[in-house]
């Protein structure tokens, strides 16, 4: 949750963010609303607030993520349950439950069809996330069994999300959208509107079309029946807000950088190897703008031996032309070996002025649900982000009063939050 | 215009209304909006005012149709250009031309895919309407050619709509969400808010996705080229509110009773044959509930010749059980003929009593493009909507006021419709 806060707030600048800011604005939509804008402090109708919250904590595509769900989960779960949690004043323990059942049926419909529907051009996110995300609110507001079937079901009638708005604005408004269906779903279902109760496995339902196999969805059946999704596979914590592809070799220049205290003048040349295939989305060996930077290990790489770091502000275009960068870039190698795709690894070979050669090797990544983020480091992700945001935020209480989740009821919890953004 | 507005009021009364209504209450939707909920003459966000209006016009399934779409045109137009037509104060022959950009993009993408698309499982009234609102709603707020673009990306975002969904409230609130996201599409792209713009063609865009085709939208090249859509193929407005297939006969039983004073009691048998396939969905030849009577032949003959008219309240539970009805029911043979399924014709044979033998066939349906309702045909279906709805309406008023499109801003056009609803 800390975490789709600080990412939200962060991208609170961007265009996309101040669009929707602006379509705030738009005459006949609610200036009084019960459910808060995050980084704009305004409030809204839930549908709207979960529709603006979900593009803001994706639009930096910083927010965490799900392999098997070749996606990001909290992002479609939070934006909607907070936004529907700040009026219903429910335990804040039922909030997390809710959280759990969106992630569950997420990532079983995800292990059904993930990949196959990511590969036809879906952005799943949206298009898987939309029913984990109505799930979510159905069990939020304890909709009876017909109610949830009746919710799904108006879900299925407003999912959508094309890969090909990936690389645009619209991947985020796609996130934001599917909070937005699963607020108007479920509240629609509570008032007694019906829908198919085979929506998802009939012959024409989101199976049949969006997985192209009504048999998509049996991995549900095994809801209950084992540890939660939730447990087996986790949550990964993007730790740098570039592409991840480079976090790895990110990882390893940190450890090498504080075992051997590596100065950056000293650098002879550095040498990055990694998995066959592992460099397809690292377009940009020398990348000219900030965004391109995103996509360029040779850039990730060498603003980390220069800065320490690699924050938000390592991504304006002032930054990634820096000369002292470039010269640093051209002393960088990276290169792909045979090895095949997975288990994925990058190992980092420095070697400095004075001959000596220090390797690392890494697996884990830092910040995956197998190698969490301390809290410290969680803290630092945060304070960049809301810096970046340009928020003037105490860290320490906005994590204190996120981590009371479990804690009383939902809407003193989210004013306590939102008290810390003013 | 006239026959939506008609529908949508005739449909205040059922089940989906009544929640959708419920839903305008739910704690943080704008109850001061700028855009009317027709049924409810209450205000709020032109978003939920295109959702609800959209849901009420197509609750009855007695709102227009076009073949070539597969579906309904003006229930997925007029509820979206009517909530941003009310605060943008536009020449009311923006409106007419709005709507007619959105039926034209519409029915070259339906020439292009409507046909395997709904075989897919889509609701083309949905899947393909979103995008011709979207087109028709760009138009009225004069989006320049990068907005429009990117409304068409936003508009992809968020297309859906299911055919397991038909036959529950859940098929009208598909095309209520195709007119909402319409709404949300535009005013988002008007505030800047960017899309992909191979949203529609690019591999992994619309036509990749919903028509399993990149050449799907080739159609749309030919707009402009030739005569509009409208001009060719006119909208089919339904004259009985049951399913489609019985509207043949049905003319043809009008036609014999007009011209040979035929009444109830002196009738020993009659006959209905069609063409091959034309039967498929009149699966009640004995229904038990009024809705059962919407696809049933036997009824709809029936009750034609025993009211002399077939109107909603032809289609309560207790109007279909009648003995009188039953009795003549039957004496009512139904068959299909093997001649192929097109060009589509009914042919009803009367035999009365006294052995008197009346036949008509009927190939035009009245009401369709081809054979308009007249003026006054037009307004008893608006009287019987109103009645039914419990509005107390003065039709021709109503009439007047919606016919006034062309003259004057959109504004107090609006307002005069409206008023007549009060």
């Amino acid at each position: 949750m800390l975490d789709t806060y600080a990412v939200a707030l962060g991208g609170q600048s961007e265009p996309a963010c101040l669009a929707a800011g602006q379509y705030l604005d738009a005459p006949g939509l609610d200036p009084q609303g019960v459910s808060t804008v995050w980084g704009l402090r305004r409030k809204t109708s839930p549908e709207v607030a979960a529709l603006i919250n979900g593009v803001a904590a994706h639009v930096l595509d910083y927010d965490d993520v799900s392999s098997p769900l070749r996606g990001h989960p909290s992002v479609v779960l939070w934006p909607a349950l907070a936004a529907l949690g700040e009026y219903t004043d429910m335990p804040t323990a039922k909030m997390a439950s809710a959280y759990l059942v969106g992630f569950e049926v997420m990532l079983k419909l995800a292990r059904g069809f993930a990949i196959s529907q990511y590969a036809t051009g879906w952005h799943t996110t949206a298009s898987i996330g939309i029913i984990g995300a109505t799930a979510a609110c159905a069990h939020l507001l304890g909709l009876n069994i017909f109610q949830t079937s009746h919710a799904i079901g108006l879900a299925v009638a407003q999912t959508g999300g094309s890969r090909q708005n990936v690389g645009t604005q619209a991947k985020s408004f796609q996130a934001g959208h599917a909070n937005a269906a699963a607020v108007r779903a479920v509240l629609m279902a509570q008032a007694g509107f019906e829908a198919s109760p085979e929506a998802l496995d009939g012959p024409f339902g989101y199976f049949a079309l969006y997985a192209q196999d009504r048999n998509g969805g049996n991995e549900l059946f095994s809801m209950g029946k084992g540890a939660l999704e939730f447990e087996c596979i986790g949550i990964d914590v993007k730790k740098y807000p570039m592409c991840y592809a480079t976090h790895r070799a990110l990882d390893a220049v940190t450890d090498l950088m504080t075992t051997h205290k590596i100065h950056c003048d000293d650098i002879e040349s550095v040498t990055v190897q990694t998995n066959s295939g592992a460099l397809i989305p690292l377009v940009h060996p020398s990348p000219e703008r900030g965004l391109e930077g995103k996509f360029s290990m040779q850039y990730g790489v060498a603003a980390m031996l220069l800065d320490g770091q690699v924050c938000l502000s390592s991504f304006t275009d002032a930054a990634v032309a820096r000369p002292s960068v470039r010269a640093l870039m051209r002393r960088i190698a990276v290169r792909e070996t045979d090895s095949p795709i997975a288990p994925r690894w990058a190992e980092v070979c420095i070697r400095t002025k004075n001959t000596a050669v220090y390797t690392q090797k890494s697996e884990l990544l830092r910040g995956s649900a197998a190698a969490p983020l301390s809290e410290n480091e969680m803290l630092l992700k945060v304070k960049d982000c809301l810096e970046w945001g340009n928020y003037n935020v105490d860290t320490a209480k906005l994590y204190k009063a996120v981590m009371r989740l479990g804690e009383g009821h939902s809407r003193s919890y989210f004013q306590q939050i939102y008290e810390t953004l003013l």
